[in-house]
């Protein structure tokens, strides 16, 4: 192969955005070739503004069947995407996801599990994973520099969303529409990064999650999570959309030091010994180790949605290693849904969850909602510069 | 009366601190006529630094019944804080004690008790309540700058302490000895600021605490508490003695923005219009409130404990109003008695806390205990700059 048929499924805020790049032929490799969406009005968009050659489609199955594509890129509502990805899987597609990988563990795992019996090159929009100050807190943590890891801390409240967001469309902010709040919708990004950066799950999780708080949703859109991982560190999320403004700071501090992503500013204060070895052969009151605050450099801007669709394309194409593999979108979905059940059964939460129990108590939500999820209400909003 | 005459009761690190500025004549309207210490190498110091004018008792039943002071000062172990500071008040004497107020409530309510019973002025050296910094936010907190508190994040992380300072007393960070760890002996300040500036006690606690982590002790070193409102904001407090270099940085988010003390500096994230009104009023999609970013003066350096000790020999004198009354004590002692009880129970505790299920696990870890109180272990360091 040399060029890479892409197919964009949903046409909705993301899949606009990916169409774009695609039709300026912005990705090497790769040729935007068709699309799907149930709505007649974003087909006739795309008639419009991508060109009669890219083929239009009102259903996947068409699609998959059509022999237009070699790829697909899913970019529908959340609870679709596992299904989705699953149908072209099987008709020998490679698959690049939207985030979040889903709505629930037990589905995403039926994904994986299909992904891997595929065969086929099958990733996920951690666009933030291009980011080169992540990728930076990525090197120094697997590379040592930051020593064992001791303590994680994210305070990530600056999702801001006034009710004019969540009323601009019946499904937004319901469990049965979009299955969760700015857990499902705005952190994963965060969600990834807490584990991919510093490498580790959490064992278990306690969280106090709000729901509706000065917002008339039904969702949480407030979270406080603690965490414990294996090594006997402990971690906190905490994330709200109410806050204004917002705070986004990742503290992270090991035994060689700490650092602070803040402001898009990375600072590690760098210990010149351990605290351990300080620790073991101190002999003072109140002496503490000699630390050097250091400006971390970050180069370049990060190739975003570009740069992850780029790499699939490159996977495809190349056989190299995905920066994000698809398969590693259920750790953070995990984590959120742990968080939410954490709060349902007012108790700890051990990873992996127990699935079963999640997807029951999802239900109960559902039940409970007076909302309904509307499929032709899904609005294309201009989300510039908000992803 | 012109004059108090005060005594110190207990000449370890606090005690020789304070009596140095008395005997330098640097409080207006006080003199010290007195010291209690029952080990005598102590009293020497005393007699040597202070002068034979400075009366010299080994049992503070002699002190209080001598007729040489109006008011005694309580530098003491943590637990015999309450137990002497009834003594002098049923001698009639005023009392001012060190921070923390004892070690569990039930003890500390009894001396509250019988300070409202003596009419006496009692207070507590909560010196940090002299830092223009503290003064400061709460000023803009009680008069509505920042508008109603919508989350409280204290991240108090930068009491670092080696395992050489643990050893330095066979007493140090044991249960019988002082009754805690970081909470009881490094954090007094920030549970009393936390509360004392914001005006809002918890009405529940959720906690998470390691015992002698990174370090060998038996007591808390290392704390993550998640709490609740009456008005349905949360609070977040971490601390630990093992990080280095750590954080100390206290983010209170409010109706009308954000205040972030750090780095002895406090920024105010002021919004033009309240959160709230904004959000009724706005009709856009991801819009949010317009934020000027405000360097907050802050005036002087602030009395610390000389400037509590002038303020409670002010209210004997003057009957002015004090900045720490002794009865407040009790609340930051009930947030740490808390977060312990939280731990040890492994579920929420509500505040008011159970005082007498406190005691009893308090006596538990007690009684498991390898360690054993000794009172004429304690020394005496230079802890200049560590308060």
């Amino acid at each position: 192969m040399e060029t890479v048929r892409i197919g964009i499924v949903g046409l909705g805020n993301m899949g606009t955005g990916h169409a774009q790049y695609l039709i300026r032929n912005e990705v090497r490799g790769a040729i935007l070739t068709a699309v799907c969406d149930p709505r007649p009005e974003r087909l006739n968009w795309a008639e419009a503004e991508l060109g009669i050659n890219v083929a239009r489609f009102s259903s996947l199955e068409e699609m998959c069947q059509s022999g237009t594509v070699d790829g697909i890129l899913i970019c529908t509502p959340h609870y679709d995407h596992p299904e989705q990805a699953i149908t072209a899987l099987q008709h020998n597609l490679h698959v690049l996801i939207e985030k979040p990988a889903g709505v629930y563990t037990a589905q995403v795992r039926r994904m994986n599990e299909a992904a891997a019996a595929s065969g086929k090159v099958f990733g996920i929009m951690y666009n933030q994973r291009t980011n080169p100050m992540y990728a930076k807190l990525k090197d120094l943590i697997s590379s040592g520099e930051l020593g064992e890891i001791r303590r994680t801390n994210w305070i990530i409240t600056n999702w801001y969303r006034a009710q004019s967001y969540y009323d601009s469309g019946g499904w937004r902010a319901t469990w049965a529409g979009e299955g969760g709040g700015v857990l499902i919708n705005q952190d994963p990004h965060q969600l990834d990064l807490w584990q991919w950066t510093t490498g580790l799950m959490p064992t278990r999780v306690r969280a106090f999650c709000s729901f509706g708080k000065h917002r008339n949703i039904e969702v949480e859109n407030d979270v406080t999570a603690y965490v414990e991982y294996e090594n006997g560190a402990t971690g906190l999320f905490v994330t709200s959309t109410y806050e204004a403004p917002g705070t986004n700071r990742f503290e992270i501090s090991g035994d060689r030091g700490k650092i602070v992503i803040e402001d898009d500013q990375m600072t590690f204060w760098r210990l010149r010994v351990p605290e351990s070895e300080f620790n073991r052969t101190y002999k003072g009151g109140f002496g503490q180790p000699e630390c050097w605050k250091c400006d971390i450099p970050i180069a370049g801007g990060g190739a975003q949605h570009l740069g992850i669709t780029q790499d699939w394309v490159n996977a495809i194409l190349h056989d190299t290693p995905l920066l994000a593999p698809g398969e590693e979108g259920i750790k953070g979905l995990m984590l959120s849904n742990a968080m939410l059940l954490s709060t349902w059964t007012d108790n700890w939460v051990d990873l992996p969850i127990n699935e079963e129990l999640f997807y029951s108590k999802l239900q109960e939500q559902i039940e409970r909602s007076d909302s309904t999820k509307k499929a032709d209400d899904y609005k294309t909003l201009n989300v510039s510069g908000t992803h």
